[in-house]
């Protein structure tokens, strides 16, 4: 057993511990609310509504912060077993295996994680500030037109999105509020000169069969040196067009849809 | 810095290395395809139809030995960043940064995680021979029957489930082969008394009704002593039914719901 203290690090290690050693550390991170890291051989009982059983095996058992459990295999994305955050823990010691189990209501359930070789054990105490952002892909930002129109401009009604014409196809069609005809071309980065060639392809193609008037306008986060001035020689518009408020304003339509759901319909988690 | 070289464990192991001495583990796991773990300060980008920036903080890096991928911050049980296996991996220092970048095609995508300071950092080759066995709950027991009802006899037709009669509600309703009307109660343990008198009560309350024969049916993984002899005696019968069997007859056919699925459908990955 090789035991760790770096004065300058947030973390208490030990390589190779037996499981009363490593069992000192299990506690203080559990009773720390720390990250705790324990890779080593172990077996998994979960019992809930249903049951599943794993036998021993070579693993990484992450318990974060918030009390969330996951198991992993050394293969696949997917944890083998897992909880959400709010997990009770209890650990214990006996005949050399270290009991962890993670005690849960509504639903009740349980998992026990049963090591009876550790490799290695880590309380962590970590500082993780930093913002997640994200940013639309192209498609996305056609869908959160159709979601939130005013992306676009107020009174703006979309009427089809990816739509065949002609020479390829529309990013996002519709009518503004005084009823002329919009043929949006969505860019998710800088739009260039290319962008705006296209643009204009797509409104001559709808022009020749409109009997109305025909806008063109270029979305996009930014738009190239120059390109502003050709725009306007083809008598067509530029909005700004962030990928980061599209992804917002998507993720936000879905957390609605899913809260109407959990209003609408009675679940009970498995 | 801490090195570990302990013969007997199945991991190389660094404590607070600089970046140049945490890639030589790195490069070596990748190389070998041992399971990967990195905690310490760092930023992630991911590029691919869509993008994510995540801002620096203190987190934990999972690359499997199939080359999945894995950003776990300090809270929440959910990854921040995630690819699936069958990425290819580069790694690179400069000013002291670990880069170690995750390339994956169709669809084309990028996952980047830069560490500007490494608490930890493990190549592990770790060996999982372990079966993971899934037990249904009841009311999966239930989907079960109904999925493939000769699970319970041969020519059995399911007509409702947790249907709700006088006494409480039914678990499985149906015929049999010879038209005769069948009341079936599911346990997921050990069949006790209790569970043959709550049968025989919901028998006799369809009876009242039927114009037909009515058999009872207890369906469990086991029966307690001596309860066989009462449910004879109340002219009822009894099934053996694993919840193991039922999990994995649900997840077959939620795998080849998926498999008509992705083959009557179009689709995209995001």
């Amino acid at each position: 057993m090789r035991e760790e203290h770096v004065s300058d690090l947030p973390l208490a290690i030990l390589v190779n511990p037996n499981a009363e050693d490593a069992s000192m550390i299990v506690e203080e991170a559990l009773y720390q609310h720390w990250q705790l890291l324990v890779v080593g051989r172990c077996s998994v009982h979960y019992v809930g509504r249903a049951e599943s059983k794993l036998e021993p095996g070579e693993r990484t058992l992450i318990i974060k912060e918030d009390g969330s459990l996951l198991v992993h295999r050394s293969v696949g994305y997917e944890p083998v077993n897992w909880q959400p955050p709010g997990c009770v823990y209890h650990s214990h010691v006996e005949n050399g295996v270290l009991d962890i189990q993670a005690v849960r209501h509504r639903p009740s359930e349980s998992v026990k994680v049963s090591f009876d070789r550790i490799f290695l054990v880590s309380g962590m105490s970590l500082e993780d500030p930093g913002e997640f952002s994200l940013y639309a892909s192209e498609e996305d930002m056609h869908k959160a037109i159709l979601v939130s129109p005013s992306l676009l401009e107020e009174g703006f009604k979309p009427v089809s999105y990816e739509k065949k014409v002609d020479p390829g196809f529309l990013d996002v069609y519709g009518q503004d509020s005084e009823g002329r005809l919009v043929v949006v071309e969505v860019k998710r980065k800088t739009a260039g000169k290319q962008a705006a060639i296209q643009l204009a392809k797509y409104v001559d193609s709808i022009r020749e069969r409109a009997d109305r008037q025909v806008r063109g306008i270029l979305a996009a986060p930014d738009i190239a040196k120059g390109v502003q001035t050709l725009l306007s020689n083809l008598g067509l518009e530029f909005r700004k067009l962030n990928p980061k408020k599209c992804a917002e304003t998507l993720r936000q339509s879905k957390a609605t849809k899913l809260a109407t759901f959990f209003n609408e319909t009675k679940t009970d988690n498995h």
